[in-house]
């Protein structure tokens, strides 16, 4: 029994090792264009936060032989960031054998996401991938720094499994992952709550996608979302890239990898269910808050609404000064309320 | 051994005689306002859809003597309501022992509900709670006729345990459970993304609530969100009612319990975390599509395309007609489309 222990512990070793030594290569990596949109400066720095490999769920199984699914979120800080990927995180919960991979826009790996990552049990790999310069002023395209850099990591380290791009404001049926597992080459299926039609979906024609139901054509030989399909990481070629074109990033991508309108695989009873859903969480107005939290650190009785405050400063859901912003009030009872200096 | 199984099999019979009488009775009951808006025609007729008292999750542990968490969701269809209940499901499936009470707007007992609940494997109760006629033409006060419903449920039906009402869009994170499940009178805490404060919060000293930090004051004794509290069953004294009044439900609803400021119990760690967020979802407008499924029906090469749309429009997602709506197409590829008609 020793000897076994023995080499269990080598082994261990050995994969922390090689984690190391492929996160510092990686952090100090810059990705390059692939070249669709020359001339245009698309370098940028990205950081491999933290990967983590084992699966430290108690309720799920793990010795099972599933295939990996790779579950991609791009993601960026906002109000809504933490309550957004806390439910998303316990819809993937759910799933065995799930790799979750989250790619954040910002330049320096973020507590708040490391947090959700590692509460979630799942195995799971934290990106930083910055917007490259250019793209800084505008949103869009949003969501493709993220994407190229979750797919640089994949090739990287991952030799099979499957692919799903889901943003951490879909909403997703536990259903459609047992679904997308089977997935040989590339899979498909409708998207509830796109464009102007209500859904968006391939049109099947005796087991074959034969056309597409999209509002919004766009010149696109393949007119479908970012959450209707998924892909067999075997069939992620080198050439493999998405572009900064907004509206066109699904489009390329499929295109990139050679796909023929035969080889898609229609999933959800022949996209006759809707097992995703592109749900859109209204945007919180970031207010400005001025309280002085100085003065409360004089007076510790008050030491957990100031904890709270700062709290809702770090999770991005107000800004907090002692000088601008909206004067706030605390309310003793419904006739009585004084500033939040007051309390003091 | 046989005569124990014996026993056991006339006590299921008993209990499930007992819940189809009690059913029955419940249907045919009208709620009959108790009486704080004085002339209102409040009378709604109520129907008690389904009641599952089995907890039918394999992964959970059932046979814990963990108090019961009812979890109250006044629901309405609109496009969004299937991903939102999809969602809000799989949070609460990681919860021990909790009971989902759904009360949906509608006059019928929403099969889209049944659905949703039967698949989470949760006990649950499924009621339906039209709002009072005068109420129709406003969208205004929403979610009360459905919270009165089921309080009339859990008074007539339920010894111990805890209430919450929760939101279908609210995003809460799963140690709270753990924590107002401990509720001995009426525990608060913080939650957010509510107002212009980006916080809603009892303000803690010395470990009592002692004030309130809300940007609504809206002379409430206590301003707090429907999320922010949980209330022990046995504190729910017939007195118990919320007011058809929009953005007092909360307040009147604890002064109807007869709270004081003393007795309530700040969770989240004295309400310095935020564990339960307003998300609220960005409104689908629902589209009307110009589609002539008969013409399809003598087609049966398209049937499962038929069927999505049909479903399409069983979730609420879309409005199809004949005759009116926006035009429809389908795209064969990049240079080629036609009218969904001409499919065929």
């Amino acid at each position: 029994m020793k000897s076994v222990n023995g080499y269990k512990k080598t082994f261990a070793m050995a994969i922390i090792l090689s984690i190391i030594v492929s996160v510092f290569f990686w952090a100090n990596m810059e990705i390059v264009s692939s070249g669709e949109s020359p001339g245009i400066p698309l370098k940028v720095k990205n950081k491999l936060c933290y990967v983590n490999l084992k699966d430290e769920r108690s309720h799920m199984n793990k010795t099972t032989d599933l295939k990996m699914i790779y579950f991609v979120t791009p993601t960026y800080p906002r109000p809504e960031q933490v309550p957004e990927l806390t439910r998303l995180a316990h819809t993937l919960m759910h799933v065995p054998r799930l790799h979750w991979i989250i790619a954040d826009d910002q330049p320096a790996c973020s507590d708040i996401v490391s947090d959700i990552l590692r509460r979630s049990g799942l195995p799971y790999t934290h990106i930083s991938s910055p917007k490259p310069y250019i793209y800084k002023e505008s949103n869009i395209p949003r969501g493709v720094a993220n994407r190229r850099a979750s797919l640089t990591w994949l090739r990287d380290n991952v030799q099979d499994g499957v692919l799903y791009f889901g943003d951490d404001d879909n909403t997703v049926d536990l259903q459609l992952f047992d679904e997308i597992r089977q997935t040989k080459k590339v899979s498909m299926f409708p998207v509830g709550l796109i464009g102007t039609y209500g859904v968006s979906t391939p049109v099947v024609k005796d087991g074959k996608v034969v056309a597409f139901f999209d509002s919004w054509p766009g010149s696109r030989t393949f007119p479908v979302d970012m959450a209707g399909f998924a892909v067999n990481i075997e069939f992620l070629k080198p050439s493999a890239s998405m572009p900064y074109i907004a509206g066109h990033e699904e489009d390329r991508f499929l295109v990139s990898l050679g796909l023929k309108l035969d080889e898609i695989e229609p999933l959800a009873a022949n996209c006759s269910k809707v097992l995703v859903w592109h749900t859109k969480t209204a945007k919180y107005k970031k207010p400005s808050l001025k309280i002085n939290l100085e003065k409360f650190n004089d007076s510790p009785k008050y030491g957990d609404f100031v904890s709270l405050l700062k709290e809702t400063s770090r999770l991005g859901m107000a800004y907090l000064s002692s000088s601008n912003g909206t004067k706030t009030y605390v309310i003793r009872n419904r006739r009585q309320y004084e500033t939040t200096g007051g309390l003091l």
